[in-house]
Order: structure tokens, then C-alpha cells, then sequence
């Protein structure tokens, strides 16, 4: 059986999402979880859900990162947080994966440098799935885990991201495109020109650059880029959709018959906001580590924290850091010719 | 009387929105257009449309320049295109601004290479304009004229924007900001830390950094970075108003419910969709070049273009130009100090 470390610390809810969402991942996904956290509180809030027979067992851990800890601080001077703990378990092979919908930034250095890299890999990249406008979604990497990256490591984040796809979102062969800007004079800077012509080399299936605009087109699967880009990217798709649903609102005081249409039409615009929510796809999966992490929005509630788990579960049995190691070894054995 | 030399086969709904895009302006701004294009098919439009006594003229140009021409090719290859025709009535002092709403990349070329750019600029920028939530616009440069740019680079694109705040968009004192990411680890990239320490330096009011999300929440009037990244940003905004507007139609065929709902809203959704297109404003200026140069969306109607020649005649009665050399020698100054 699978067995995941939960960080029930991490959240805005926690730990009573991280306990919900636990209890519905052991009842239905047939997974191990160690909720890891303050033992009491955990304890506590375990103490009020029905989980006889769940294999749930706590963790005890001393102290909790926050949101407004830095990310350094926080790896550095919280050794006994939940996040820290957890990364040991898996570190120590008592877990497979981490599970934390705590301060990205602190989850992503605890795990980078607790769990360490894969040895083909020159640094994880951060993977966040974008809904598009073909009911699926377009995952791009890296959001933030990286800036100032090289042509070889979107090389790897297009292995990563493509294996990725292909286990969670079951496309046979994801279509992999570099996201660049459309101008011919420029096509692209210097690192997507680069990149381009290394991707180029892959057996996997890159059909080309694509620009901004595609991102929600729903026309490739898995866009790679440097954090620095994918971050913007993120967050400017994050803030826009926070933007158009408070003008809408805004809008509904301007005549009765917007404010009618305002209320009808919110369930829509809600199940769209819903939709571009990356808790509702588990959270984005730092890839590339020792150890499957999945790091959920501070957003999270128990579905979200159950789909983290449901993904982490899925990514193991997947044998995943597995495969990546493997297929970028042929990427390096096929690049020496 | 200010004179504005207007590419007449540019858009999407040419010639007949520029025609009437210029006799509007001319009528209501007290500006002097030049109407540059195939004659016959100028003349032929104007003539559907009262413009006796108004102070335009049609310049004969025997090309025209798709949006299917490359940039470089549409550059060097077709030299007698309106757009090159009005850029050289520029140089020559027969007009003092080019409005373009034609192919962008073709446009920046040529209004750079037939223009050039002023002494103290390196690159000229693209400036956009977003809406944002405070119902104002943010304005970001650069967005697709550059990339891999310098941090002094980043730092005349800081002066050029406030400056072009200033004139068109009325704040005293507009708060410049540098696009970066939020994660402590990496607070920017090489570039950011570079371009942060000399914007401090600057005496205009440059708040710091702001990431993607804070675009749309209008705490800042003026956003610079890298074109790379302002094009990214600017396509994926509107790519995400595209996807959202399809996602709402599409929500209608859900219920009957979502369907009068939508059919109410729409308005509001409509409204906001408008004011993100950024012919609203006038379009979109590449600053930094000798001669004021307005570049229009490819979907400008009458009004945008009518709007995009009234920033072109604002920016030349402010004396613009002069004010962006002047200030720059001074921030070159103070740098030596």
C-alpha cells in the first residue's frame, strides 16, 4: 500500500481539510496516509470524523511554517516543522510522496534540499495545470521553481512534464510546446532558440513554440518555460480571473437587469473560476525531487487535498521518478549521438 | 496644426475605419491628417463620407503590408507600403506622429529603422494598456519590441512609460513597479536585481516589485520588464478574456437558468471585454523612436482609431520626445553623480 505524508499544518483550512481530505483519500483511493502536524491538534481534529479501520496514522511535529515565513527561514530555521518532517519520512523511505498545501516556496526548498534532486535532474520544476478551452487542461513548467534557466534544463522539464501529463491526464502521446512570442524579428530570445533546437532532438512528440494567447487553446498539452515566465503566467491568469469576477459583480449595480443576469450567470462564471483553481487538479506537482511532492493552493479544501493525494498515489504506482531518470538518460545517451 | 500621417490600409477594417477614424479626429481634435495609402481606394472611401473644409489629404503609397508579411521581409521588401510611406513623412518633417493599425512587427520595424530611435534610447518599447480593477489602466512596457534586454535598458523603458502616464493618462506622479516573481528563494531573476537597483536610483516614484497577480489590482500605474515577458503577459490576458467569454457562452446551453443569465450579462461581460482591447486606449505606443508612433489593434473600428490619433496629437503637443531625452540625460547624469 502506498503511504503518503500529509502535512496537516499547511493549508488555510488546516488541519481540518488536510484530515478531511486524508480520510476520503484512505477510504477510496486504498492508500497509507501519516497526517503529520502538531499531535494534539491533529489528533483532535481526527477525533471528530468517523476513520476506525482507515489506514491514518499521526506524526507528531513540533513547529509550522506560515505563509509569511520566508522560504529560506523557514528551511533553515524550522527543522521541526510539519513540512520538514514529512520530507524526512519520505527522505527516510517511511512515505512515497508529500503532500502539503502549505507556503509554496517553503515546501518547494524543504523538499528540494530534505529529499534532493534525481540524479539526471539539474533542478525540480513546479508543473500547474491550466484549464482550456477544450475541457482539458495544458499543464505548464516550469511556475516558479526556477529563474534564470538553461536550454538543458527546459529540455528537462519537457521529459518531466511530458511524462507527467501522460500519467495523470492520459494523453498516449502529450503534444510539448516551448511558449515564446510571435514576432518574427525575435522569435523567441536567446534561451527559447536554444531550447527550441534541443527539444527539437527529443523523441517526444514538441510541436513547436507556441505565445500566450495558446496557453488556453487547448491545442498542446504541456508548455515548458522558465519559471521566471511561468510564474507571470500563473499570476496574471490568477489575478485576471479575480478581475473579470469582481467587475462582473461590479457591474450588476449599473441596471436590474444585469444584476438578474449577474445572479443567474454566476454559477458559470463560479464552476469556470472553479476550474482554473489548481486545487481542483490536485495541486502542482514539484518534479523532479527524490520522493513525489505535490504542493496544493493555501485554498485548499478536502476534495483538493484528496486529489493531491490521488495524484501522489498515481505518480507512484506510476513508478514516475523512475521513468524520468530513465528517458532522460536516453535524451543524454541520444544527444551524444 | 498638429499633423498625423495615418496608414490607411493597416487593419483588419481598412480602409473604411481609418477614413473614418480620421475625420473624426480631424473634425473633433483639430489635428491634420494625411491619409496614407492606395489612392484610388482612399479617395474612393473618403468619398462615401461628408469631410469638406476638414484638413486631410490622401499621400498616394503603391504597397501595402499584410499580417501575413514578416516583419523583416515586410521591412525590406515593400519599401513603398503605407507604412513606409507615412514613416518617411515623418522623418521628413511633413508629419510629426504615424498611426498604424496594421501588422505590429512590421510596424515597429519600420517606424524603428525609417525613424530611428532618440539619442538616449537603446530600444524603443510597446506600451500596453490594462484595465484594472481600480477602473483605471496600468500600462506595461516593454511588450514585444525587445527581448533579452539590460537592466539600463529596463530603466529607460521606466522613464518613457512615466512620462507617457503622465501625458495621457493624468496621475501627477504615476508608481512605476518592476514585473517580477514573489518567491523569496529567487526574489526576481538576474535581470529584476539588476533593473530594481538602478530604478531605485531614478527620481520617479518607482514602488518596487510587483508580481503578475497585482497587474489587474491598479496599486500601480506603470509596470516595466523584459519584452519577452510583457508580450507573454499580454497575450495570455488576452487569451484567458478570449477562453472566458467562450466558456460563459458556452455555459448557456447548461440551463435554462445559465441561459437567460447569460443572455442578461452579457453587457457586463461585454464592457469588460472592451475595455481590456486596448484600441480603446488608443492603441498601443512605441516610445523611443524620433517621431510619435501610435500602433493600433489589427481589430481597431473608426473610434479606436480616431482615440489612437488623439494620443499621437497629446504626445506631440506635450512635446514628448524632447521630455524623454531630456529626463534621461538627467537620470544619466545623476547616475555619474
Amino acid at each position: 500500500m502506498t503511504t503518503i505524508a500529509v502535512d496537516a499544518m499547511g493549508g488555510d483550512h488546516a488541519p481540518r481539510a488536510e484530515v478531511e481530505g486524508a480520510i476520503l483519500a484512505a477510504r477510496e483511493l486504498g492508500v497509507r496516509i501519516l497526517l503529520v502536524g502538531i499531535e494534539a491538534t491533529v489528533r483532535q481534529e481526527l477525533g471528530r470524523h468517523g476513520h476506525r479501520g482507515l489506514p491514518i496514522e499521526i506524526v507528531n511535529a513540533t513547529d509550522v511554517i506560515t505563509m509569511s515565513d520566508s522560504p529560506s527561514q523557514a528551511f533553515r530555521r524550522k527543522k521541526e516543522s510539519s513540512v520538514h518532517v514529512a520530507a524526512r519520512l519520505v527522505r527516510d523511505g517511511k512515505a512515497e510522496a508529500l503532500v502539503s498545501a502549505g507556503n509554496t516556496g517553503a515546501v518547494m526548498t524543504v523538499a528540494r534540499f530534505v529529499l534532493g534532486t534525481l540524479a539526471a535532474v539539474d533542478r525540480p520544476a513546479l508543473a500547474a495545470a491550466f484549464p482550456n478551452m477544450k475541457e482539458k487542461v495544458t499543464v505548464i513548467l516550469d511556475v516558479g521553481a526556477n529563474v534564470d534557466s538553461k536550454a538543458e534544463q527546459i529540455e528537462q522539464f519537457a521529459v518531466m512534464g511530458e511524462i507527467y501529463y501522460r500519467t495523470i491526464w492520459g494523453a498516449k502521446r502529450p503534444r510539448v510546446a516551448l511558449l515564446s512570442i510571435g514576432e518574427e524579428e525575435m522569435k523567441g530570445n536567446e534561451l527559447t532558440r536554444e531550447a527550441a533546437a534541443r527539444l527539437k532532438q527529443l523523441s517526444l512528440n514538441f510541436v513547436g513554440n507556441v505565445e500566450g494567447r495558446d496557453v488556453f487553446r487547448g491545442d498542446v498539452d504541456v508548455i515548458v518555460c522558465d519559471g521566471f515566465i511561468g510564474n507571470i503566467a500563473l499570476k496574471i491568469s490568477e489575478g485576471l480571473v479575480e478581475h473579470i469576477g469582481a467587475m462582473l459583480k461590479k457591474a450588476i449595480k449599473s441596471s436590474l437587469k444585469s444584476q438578474v443576469g449577474y445572479v443567474l450567470s454566476k454559477d458559470a462564471f463560479d464552476s469556470f473560476r472553479k476550474r482554473t483553481d489548481s486545487s481542483e487538479y490536485g495541486g502542482a506537482p514539484l518534479l523532479g525531487v527524490r520522493g513525489i511532492t505535490i504542493i496544493g493552493h493555501g485554498r485548499s479544501n478536502a476534495l483538493a487535498v484528496k486529489n493531491a493525494i490521488r495524484v501522489a498515489s498515481e505518480l507512484c504506482r506510476s513508478r514516475f521518478n523512475e521513468k524520468i531518470e530513465q528517458e532522460l538518460s536516453a535524451a543524454a545517451v541520444a544527444a551524444r549521438g
